[in-house]
C-alpha cells in the first residue's frame, strides 16, 4: 500500500488556493484520497485538510507549497503516524480505563508514554496495562512546585498531547502556555452550562433534562477553551446527583474517546475560540 | 368505552400512600390502567398521577381519598378532556404554525381559544384556522398597561394555560403570579446556557457543537423557571448563526409542542424548582 | 451580493481531478465558496460539489471543465434557483402540512407547484395554502390508467421532482422509469426494517426499542431504492400501535423535509444503490 | 440504612390489584421506594416491579401475596444482590473488556464468575482482572459435544445469567432451552434489520444512513428473541464496512452494557416476543 501522508493548511482566504494547493499535488502525481476545507468568514481564514497517498519528499512539497501560497500560510506535511501521549489523571478510573483498554488492543492512534496521577489510587490498574504510573502528589507543594514536578515527570516522554482524564486541579496560565493547544479536558457538562466544580449538582438542582459532557482545549479560562466535542444523554426526575454522575460518566469517557480520536487524525483547527473539525 | 379520568396526588409522602389511594380506587371498583409515581427525596414529598376507567363521583372519591390521606394532600380528579389554552406571539411563525396544525387536524389536546401577538404579522395566517387573532401592541405603552391589555383580551377565554410561542417581551412579576405554574415558555437555548438574549449568537461565539431549546414553566426570574422538555442538535464549524437559527426553530418546535402535550395531559408536577414528568 | 453557482461534477476516480477543476474556476477569478469530494471506492468513482460566487458564463465554464476531465464526465452548473415540484398525497396530513407550511413562509427551497391526492381529503387544507389540489381517484381504473392521469395533472407543472408525501400506492415500473432519481418517497420504518405494508404494525409485535423513518428514492424495488435520510426515536413497552403510528409521524415529516432540503440543495447523489449526500 | 428488597408480579390483570399488593407491603409498615407497573393490553397481563425497604420475611410476605392475588401470579421476592454471570465470547474484545472494567471497579451489578472462549485470544486479558478463562474450542466437535463441554465448564459457577460477549456460535435450542430467558445475545445491527451474518456488509451494501445493535434474549429463532435494548448512530457514505465495523462496537458495548443493568436489576420482563423494561 502508498504512503498516507496528512496535509494540513491554513491560511488567509483568497480566490485559487485549492487550485494552488492540489496543483503541486498534482504535479507529484500524488493521489488526493481526502480532501475537506472550510472558509471561515469572520476572520475570512481557509482551512484545509488533505489525505494524500503516494511516495513524496516532505521538505519539497512543503516548500512549493509555501512559494504556491501566501506568506503567512500555516503549512503542516507529515506521514501519518501515532502520536505520543500523556494523561494526567486524579482518582476517578472511568476515562483513563477507557483509553487504555483502547491502548491495550491497539484501537487508540496514539502511544500512552505514561500516566501522571496527583493520588497514586490508578496505578495498580494502569500497570496492568504495562504503562508507567508517576504518582506526583500536590500535597504540600506550591501550584508552581508541583506543576513543575509534572513538566519534569512528562519531560522525558516528550508528548505531543496531554489529555486530562478527569484530573480535577486547575492548572496555571503559565504551565497551559507551554503546551498550547496541546492539552484537552474532558469537563462534565455541557459548556457553558456549569461552569466550575459540581455540575452535575449545579444540574440536578436547576432540573434540566438532559446531561452532558464537553471535551475541549485548555486555555487560561477555566472550562471557557475552544470546544472540540460535545454529547448529551436523557435524565428526569428519578435521577438523583449520584445517578446523573453515574450516567454521566459513559457520556464523558465517550467524549474524550472522540475527541481524542479527532485530534490524533488531525482533524482539529483552532480558529479564534472556536474549532474547525473535518471529521 | 368506560370514561376515563385522571387521578393527580401530591403530599408528604409515608408509608401506605398507595395502599390507601388504590384502596379507595378499588373499593369503588375503579380500574387502574395507568399509574405512576415517585417521591421526591429531598422534599420527601410523593407525587402521583392515575389514569382510571369506569363511571365515577368526582366529589364522592376526592372527599374518601381525602380522609385516607395526610391532610396537606393536594388531590385533583376530572375527567380526561382538551383544555382551553390561549397562545402569545411577536413575528416568529415556526411555533405558531406547528400548534395551529396540530389544533387544526385535531392532534392537539386542546382548545386554541385565541392566538394574541404584540406584531400583526401572523393576523392573516392565523386566520387561516379560523382562530381568533388579537393584536396588542406594546409600542407607547408601560409594561404595565400593556400587560393589562393582553389580559383583559385573554379574558373572555379563561384559558388554563397560556403559551409563549416565540413571545419576545419579557412578563413581569405581577403578569407571572396571576397565572402561577400556568404559562409555558419556549427558549431558544439548552438553559441554563444562553440565558437571557441572542443565544443562537451566544452559542455561534463560544463555539458549541450541539444548540437547543427548553420548554419551561414561567416564573418571576427570568429564563429561571422549571424545566420541562429540552432537546439538541448537533451543530459544526460550517453553522452560521443565521444556519443555527434556522436549525433551531426545528427543536424549538419538537419541544414546544412535547412539552404542550406532557402539560395538557396532566403529566407535569412542579417541586422546588424543577418538574417531576410521567411520560 | 455576487450571484452563487452549483457545480456538480461525477466521473471515474484519477489523481488530479480536483487540481483539473479548481484549475478552471480559478483561471476565471471565481470564488469557491463550499466544496466537498468524495471517492466512492467500490465503483472508483469521484464525486463533487461546489458552491461558487461570482458572475460566470455557465456554457462557457462546462466546456472548459468537459475539456480538463475524463469523456465519461457528468458535470452540472446551474444557478442557485428554487425547484419546480408537485407532491402526491393519500389521505394522512402531516407531511403534506409541514411542507406547504414551510412553503407559505418561503422555507422550503420549491416552488409546490401542485398538489395531488388519490381521496380529496387534503383539498381544502391545501388550498388555504394557495397551492392548487387536483383529486385523480384510483377507484375503477387500472393501474396503467390511473398513473397516466396522475403524468397528465402533472404535465403543466413540469416538475423537476416528484414527493411522495405520504401517497399509499406503489407505482409501476414504467411510471417510476420516466422519472429516474426524481421521486422521493417517505417510508415509515426504519429501512430494510419492516419493509411493505403496516410497519407500525410490524414493529409493535417484534417489540423493537426504536422505531424510524427513511426518506429514498423511488426504484423499482419497492422500498428498495437509494436512502437519502433516517432517522428513529425511542418507544418503549408503553406504545400501542397508535402510539407508535402518532410518534412516527413526527419523525416521518422531519425525515422528509430534510432529504427533501438535501435534495432540492443539489446535495445528493446516486451510485449503485446507496448516496453520496454532500450536507 | 434499611435493607432493600426486590419485588416483582406477573398475573392476569383485574381491578384491585395494586391495592392487594400495596395493602400486604402497609400492613408490614414497609415502605415503597418506588413502584413500576404496565397492564399488557393483547395478552391482559399485569406485570409490576417494586423496591421495598424495611426488614422482612421473604416467605411469609410471599405467602400473603399469594393469597391476595389471582392463583397463576408469578411472584418474585427477594433482596438485592449482586448475581452470578458467565461471559461466553469469540476473539472480539469490545464487550468482554468493558464488562470486565465495569466489573473490576466494582460497577458491575453483577460477579463474573468466569469468562469462557472458542478461541483463547482473550485468555490473557481476562486474566489481567483475576477472572478465570476457559478455553472450550469448538474444533473437531459436533455441535452437541460442544455444547455440553460449555455446559460443563459453566457448571461448577451456577450462573444465573449467561451473556453472549460476541459469541459467533449460533446456540442449539437445546442448549437455550436450559436456560430459558436467561442468555442473553448482543447482536451488531438494527433488528429485525439485518438477521444473520455480516450485519455491516449488509448494511454498507444497502446504504443505510443509521447502524445499530440489539441485546435480546436468546431463543430457538437466531435473531428473534425478545428485544431488551436498541440503539443507533449516524453513519454516512465516508464510511467503509470496516468504518462501520469499528463506529458499531462503540454502540455494541453501550447496548450490551446497559441491558445487562436492565437484566441484573429484575428490571426486564418478556411477555409473548416482548419485552416489558422498568427503567
Amino acid at each position: 500500500m502508498d504512503p498516507l501522508h496528512i496535509l494540513r493548511i491554513q491560511c488567509p482566504d483568497r480566490s485559487g488556493l485549492i487550485a494552488a494547493i492540489t496543483g503541486v499535488i498534482a504535479a507529484h502525481q500524488l493521489n488526493i484520497v481526502v480532501m475537506k476545507e472550510f472558509v471561515e468568514p469572520v476572520s475570512n481564514s481557509f482551512f484545509a485538510r488533505f489525505e494524500i497517498s503516494g511516495a513524496l519528499n516532505v521538505d519539497e512539497i512543503t516548500q512549493e507549497l509555501g512559494k504556491a501560497l501566501p506568506p503567512t500560510t500555516q503549512i503542516e506535511l507529515h506521514a501519518a503516524r501515532k502520536k505520543d501521549i500523556v494523561l494526567l489523571v486524579t482518582k476517578e478510573q472511568h476515562c483513563l480505563s477507557d483509553l487504555l483498554v483502547r491502548h491495550f488492543f491497539g484501537e487508540l492512534h496514539a502511544n500512552i508514554k505514561a500516566v501522571i496521577g496527583n493520588y497514586d489510587q490508578l496505578a495498580s490498574f494502569t500497570k496492568k496495562f504495562d504503562i508507567p504510573f508517576i504518582h506526583v502528589s500536590h500535597e504540600g507543594l506550591t501550584k508552581e512546585s508541583f506543576e513543575q514536578k509534572i513538566i519534569d515527570a512528562m519531560q522525558p516522554f516528550e508528548p505531543e498531547y496531554i489529555v486530562l482524564a478527569k484530573f480535577m486541579r486547575i492548572l496555571s496560565p503559565e504551565f497551559v502556555a507551554q503546551y498550547k493547544h496541546r492539552i484537552i479536558n474532558i469537563h462534565h457538562s455541557f459548556l457553558p452550562a456549569f461552569v466550575g466544580a459540581h455540575p452535575y449538582r449545579q444540574a440536578y438542582e436547576r432540573g434540566v433534562k438532559l446531561i452532558g459532557a464537553t471535551a475541549h482545549f485548555v486555555t487560561n479560562d477555566l472550562d471557557e477553551g475552544p470546544i472540540i466535542t460535545q454529547k448529551v444523554i436523557n435524565v428526569d426526575h428519578e435521577y438523583s446527583v449520584t445517578g446523573m454522575v453515574q450516567a454521566g460518566h459513559e457520556v464523558e469517557k465517550a467524549v474524550l474517546a472522540e475527541a481524542l480520536k479527532l485530534l490524533l487524525e488531525d482533524r482539529v483547527f483552532v480558529t479564534r475560540n472556536r474549532t474547525v473539525v473535518f471529521d
